[in-house]
């Protein structure tokens, strides 16, 4: 097994090890992938441009988030049935994020149940912060039932998903007709229907029929009002991609936004997250934190959005592919790589967390730091 | 046969069965195919803003045009000799048309007649809806000849080609020497010479010589008035590219306008028809409805015509391969799945019809569901 | 040997009959040849906007030029040593053009005498037009003997290079140390060393070092005045590319610019014609001509051109495949097809020559007919 | 050996000749290389526009840099360890730079003393000139030390870089678990931790290992004063981008500032070199001489660069592929090429240096000699 150098060298290890199926899963975006492939090229648009002579002999990364401290602005998005890249699967997530000190948000859809993942991850005193993902079902008693396993096992905050009415089309789970192995489920529901595991879903991508059984299109803002009255715990919006939803998310009282495109899976076409980052910030104009998703691949990635005025990012698959390389073990060295990159990307800057104060509304993006790159057409 | 899930599987499918030099017709472009190239990435240079939190449970997409009600804003354009994909020809997409309730433009090249086409596809009280596409030739009576057989069949519109003076130069239909099979003609015409089934056509494209010997280069803006008044049926001009032409054509009592460039097949370096779609829309000001075609090949490009401004959109080559793929079968699956995509498209962008109204003149496009996608240069 | 039908199936065709040394010397640019490349590309950055419903049964191109009536606006450039693509050279060249009815700029370098070529392809009452290249060599005496001979010929105007002060580098001419195979010469000099013949070139391009020899770098504005001093011909300067010099031009009492960058071939980096034409044309204000050469290789290019204010075209290095592929009848060919497509152009873009009058000033280009490509970055 | 007629040519004959670490260590740049890749291609986005008729036939090159006289404005840059490449290192450099005339930026990791250098390349009354590059350690004694020995030395400026507080991270590097081979040392160190041959390094890239080891990343404005207190010598930062750092050292009382990004090997995501010069010539507004690095491939470049106000430029890998391939005599080949190339440059654009004044504030370069590329997006 070669050195791992960059979360591409995980990527390609993780497609070595992984079922064409699961990889095509994780991997896909929605129909063409054109959003996919922005969220990446995003951020190659922007220029870091360094400040030199200042003293980076100490780079301070550590900074709270929803209430809780974290070592690092980077933190792990919610994927689903991370058991399908691991026999870990979230448990090992958890356990990887409690070591490198970070935050992780825990899928509805998880192949491990909240209450194992509390376990390994999180608890009282523990270093590890846990956050829930929520997706509205059809049926809202057991959504709320959700709500509540993860208050009693002290989770810190509910993402709720608001990006999927219906589930976007990702054509190799369509070819692929993807559906979860045998011997997994979503383990936190008892039916298996409801578990994602009775088997009937045609020639069609099992999860995308699931969705259209399960999942709730009449979702609206009112939906967001009776999360909020049933609930003690921050609610974060994860799926906000325009300042008018922003702007209407504060005025109904969320702790947060996630600004994401659901990893370029949803909507074909949508902008990458980190081109409408900026004006959600001064949408929102300080009322909550905005956290971004979405092509976060590399210490610099992370400082540009900070720059930009994300309070923290989240990363997604390159979490998937640390855990089908290395379990445990490989998600934590992810964490730590990205962690690292971070650390020389601010010192090499001449930047800090302290300096990345709130965004100018004048000026897109804080002047010092960034620039837009005047060779974007030529890239490599 | 694998499982096809978007339109470039169609067509992929459909290069396999079809003999080359009719292949290379119905794909062709003009010249270096620049224009047809631009068709499809125009739609790339949008984002779509999707909102969030709309009950999106019921997304209605039946609309009413030019006094017909269709199941959706996508028609079939009119192409010319479909008997050379299938046996079964316009007959099987007119059938299809009906099957999936939107409307077929017939193509007076057509391989099978007005009058078989109006039997299969519409007819007085059938979900269908059949238009006549009409070329003006040097012998007027002829032209108006099809005028009234396609009134008395039950056609609904007259859609006169403004763009074809001569035809484009399309260098594999040089190379090919393309011409109709011999079993085969235009079989609205009696002669052989005016049914394109008399052989003589030299080293060239057979079609081109066609085109100069029997079609009307000196036509102009008298003769659309001169069909005005020699027909019932509304009049739509099919070719402009231009806000010039197109208050011209408002001015001249046009009851629509179809903003196409003849799929990229007449004068290689015009404008993309989406590039010029705001302008002409602009132009009209309301006065008649605007159509467009050119590039339309995912659900995604539908609805950005849609908040461009257009009324409905029509497809052409995607339909060619479906009915080259499975005839009636294929052509009808081709439309469910666009129809389709644009369900899903406007449910994840949190929109329908009743909110793409009249596009604002002082903005490009409507401000709230489209942006200017500020990574295309980096597109894939 | 297939049919060519377009300009790129010359070069294809020339390809593979010409020697590599003699292709590559009439195929190469300068340096990293970015703009040779731009040349090209530059006319693909405008679009043409066609206006329907005009009668364009018939579409004139007939125009005069310098006083000479022209089938077209499309002319033959000066390329030297044409007998290396064919042993008929200049003189089979110059018989095409005559046939066509266009004008011939011939180069100072040519392997046929003045008057060899002025035997095949002018004088007085013959339809082909000659106009004479010239160098300004260090002898003075030398150059004006050009002109005096080109005179007594019947050739009609003089092209000034003033681009040539050293030859540009270019790497293939280097790396095969270019030089006239031996049964050739500059026929116009009688000396071995003028007529490049001599053979003692070391380890360079030939070319070079010939130019490094005998052209005069300190070629001046002085020198202009004393060429209209010598000269009642008109005299055209061959290698503008800035509204200063073309201002400077105009104010020494010049008949034309060509605007031309010496087809790529002299200063890598130096802007696409296309580029610059507008400025020039500006600066000019209608006090002379304004013609182009550089990556003019379709009907439409020349279209562009001509809405951009040039009055006339020239193309060098389709010439050279046309002479290449086929000699007298080669070229014909080739110049014909252009007539063909520009024919076509203009017919499906509803414009003619007297239509593509001056273009106002307050604009880029002539507003009705062309457009920037907003697609330009997607181009395949 | 085939014949070498640009600098492309030199880098493909040392890839051939140098062990696969050396050719990646010297080539790399950190991370994905998008600095690397966007240092060579900013020059792409400008056009040269030549001006005609000014008498070229001599274009006087040379010039006074930091108080010496240059043949030319092309000057080279330090590059670590160029024994590696060769074995007579830094000292075949130095003579190559006396043989053309130029100047030689000695590294502080140089495989060759300060004193060996000096013996090949300088002294007083050659017509060589070497100026001195300073790291900072920890050690301050040693920094100062180092600077005592080039003052004595003849040594007639300090480059102190300060854009290296860690180093860089370059993939190759850590892959190859880089250090120097076993015969080799940092020369001007005694200590084997020092000069970089006690070879614990670890699995990562032995000169990361070695920087945060041994040098400062506590650097900062206070060691500038710090170090113009301790010598006579002129001191320029090598390393600024922006042009607050370069308006603060100027107010610090540099004499220089050398526009740097350490060849891309630092922070990747940095602005290209060429695409920050101006705003820093601004900022400096004529109070000392800014020079640049990076991406210089050819004498255009050195053109563009001149024309955007730098004084002079450096070469560092051009000069390595000249050692590799050929030692003193390919350093020597490289520079005279590079100055060939500048002279016709020049000439073809009838400029030259006193034509490349100080650029007016108001307009982006110099108006006259520059024009952005318009088809930069369709370059090769």
């Amino acid at each position: 097994m070669s050195k791992r150098v960059c979360v591409s060298d995980f990527e390609e290890q993780a497609r070595k090890v992984l079922p064409k199926a699961v990889y095509d899963y994780y991997r896909s975006g929605a129909d063409e992938q054109h959003t996919l492939h922005d969220n990446v090229e995003a951020f190659n648009r922007w220029c870091l441009v360094p400040r030199v002579l200042r003293d980076v002999s100490s780079v301070d990364m550590s900074l709270s988030v929803l209430g809780q401290r974290l070592s690092m602005p980077v933190c792990v998005a919610s994927t689903a049935m991370q058991r399908m890249a691991h026999a870990d699967g979230e448990v090992a997530t958890a356990r990887a994020c409690r070591t490198v000190g970070t935050a992780m948000m825990l899928s509805s859809w998880a192949t491990s149940t909240i209450e194992e993942v509390a376990e390994a991850g999180g608890g009282p005193g523990a270093p590890g912060v846990l956050w829930m993902q929520l997706y509205i079902y059809k049926d809202r008693e057991l959504s709320l039932s959700l709500v509540r396993r993860a208050e009693q096992a002290g989770y810190q905050a509910i993402f709720l998903t608001v990006d999927t009415p219906y589930l976007g089309r990702r054509w190799d789970d369509v070819r692929n007709q993807f559906k979860l192995p045998s011997h997994l489920s979503m383990s936190n529901f008892s039916t298996s229907t409801l578990s994602f595991s009775d088997g009937s879903y045609g020639a069609d991508s099992g999860l995308a029929v699931y969705v259209s059984k399960a999942i709730d299109p009449t979702l609206s803002w009112d939906d967001v009002l009776w999360l909020k009255r049933n609930t003690h715990l921050p609610v974060i919006l994860k799926g906000v991609l325009s300042a008018e939803d922003a702007r209407q998310a504060v005025d109904c009282g969320v702790d947060g936004i996630l600004v994401s495109n659901h990893g370029a899976r949803q909507l074909d076409g949508a902008p990458a997250t980190l081109d409408v980052l900026s004006e959600v910030v001064h949408a929102v104009g300080g009322r909550c934190d905005v956290f971004l998703d979405g092509g976060v691949r590399r210490g610099t990635d992370v400082l540009k959005a900070l720059a930009l005025g994300a309070k923290a990012v989240f990363v997604g698959r390159p979490v998937l592919w640390g855990l089908a390389c290395q379990g445990e073990q490989g998600v934590a060295e992810l964490l730590n790589l990205l962690k690292q990159e971070l650390h020389l990307a601010m010192a090499l800057a001449g930047t800090d967390l302290s300096l990345l104060g709130p965004v100018d509304k004048s000026t897109m993006g804080q002047s010092e730091l960034l620039t837009l790159n005047q060779n974007i057409d030529t890239a490599p």
